[in-house]
């Protein structure tokens, strides 16, 4: 049974203000709740349909049933899946400390959901440990993202930051971004490690951080597109990036 | 003005089977609408607000004004933008013919219409000349395909065709598919041609498909990601296949 206050509770978290507000947000269906019940994520509260099972015995969260018409309710899914969690933001903050020598992924005001998450999933299929964003980029924390992202929202950082902080306090580390008069990656010397800046889906990399850039890298084409996906092309950089640190 | 028959003709279109009755799709927005008018696709039918003005000035199609209100109830896009077209779908069979060398995209039931336009620009980036597509994949059609594909769409010719009789057409070329116990992309010898064909986003390749399969790659895995996404991992594996054929 679901209250009125919780029904509104759980909608407002598919606002964004409402999260920050509360620090928390929602993650829905048995796979993702599961994965997150296996994550370092709290989870505050499960409501999930009668004879849901999680792969966790122990949880300490609230778990409340409620009915398939309730979930339907509350749910951002077209066809709910037996469950939803409230879990709470984790306080990651980046205090302009400096990186070890490793491969970072930034995102330069990104926003479309669905292309955060895959980025997300990026990271960490290649054991990039954080993904840094601009402000003015998507929550990550919003349905969607966490949805695409899959469980790799629950393993891969994600850090708000001032860009300009962040590059000047870590100089020891080169700053890549994919530029349409960059340098071909499949030709060029690159660092196994470094940031990778990945541009707004219409705008690219925008003029205050370019900046910062140390080295334009580009794509080679070899047909008429104009661009691509900003998750596909952040990919194959990631993968190039990955696949010289085996030579 | 929008008659209550256009009104009709349009929505249908947004489901597949009203496209394939009438062998027409459409196209929204300013941009997209412009790249298809530069195509060699046949246009029908414009509907644009007043004000609007195409690239092309000789535009062949019939072109009626409409008001923002009904431009709202025809499109499929939230914040519908000025224009919206009416397209002939191109007549493109593959009729079992051997293809010539060269480096194909098979999609094996993939589901997911974002994911499927991404392919379409990869595709065209890279200058795959053709994606094909197995008999249950997602309508390229499909408003949402049309979207993410950019003009991408209207360069690429899409096939859907019975994957068996492809193969066994064309046994002069080498069949690629992503598997988790595939060889190392980086690291295993890949011809520079061949068909590279990704699987369904749930399930991967099909059980009827993989004896087709001449060589299982992989792309390899520095964390823990289960997977990534198709478009992305689409990405990745045609940008290996271009890289070596520049070696």
């Amino acid at each position: 049974m679901l209250s009125k206050q919780q029904l509104t509770f759980l909608r407002s978290l598919q606002q964004k203000k409402f999260r920050q507000m509360y620090g928390k947000f929602l993650v829905e269906g048995d796979k993702l709740v599961n994965e997150l019940l296996s994550s370092t994520f709290k989870v505050d509260a499960i409501y999930s349909v009668q004879g849901w099972k999680s792969v966790n015995d122990a949880i300490k969260a609230e778990h409340h049933i409620i009915t398939e018409a309730e979930l339907q309710k509350v749910s951002t899914h077209d066809t709910p899946n037996k469950v939803i969690a409230v879990a709470e933001m984790p306080l990651l903050e980046y205090n302009n400390e400096a990186l070890k020598a490793g491969l970072y992924i930034v995102l330069d005001k990104l926003q479309d959901p669905g292309n955060a998450g895959a980025i997300i999933r990026i990271a960490d299929w290649f054991g990039v440990s954080t993904v840094f964003l601009a402000d003015g980029s998507v929550d990550v924390y919003n349905p969607k993202v966490v949805n695409s992202a899959k469980g790799s929202l629950f393993r891969v950082q994600c850090h708000y930051v001032d860009l300009k902080q962040l590059f000047e306090a870590n100089k020891h580390l080169s700053v890549y971004g994919t530029f349409m008069d960059g340098e071909n990656i499949y030709r060029t010397a690159l660092d196994k490690d470094g940031f990778i800046i990945i541009g707004n889906e219409g705008n690219g990399i925008g003029p205050e951080t370019e900046p910062f850039v140390t080295k334009k890298i580009a794509i080679p084409a070899w047909g008429k597109a104009e661009s691509l996906n900003a998750a596909v092309a952040t990919g194959i950089v990631v993968s190039e990036f990955r696949r010289i640190s085996l030579q």
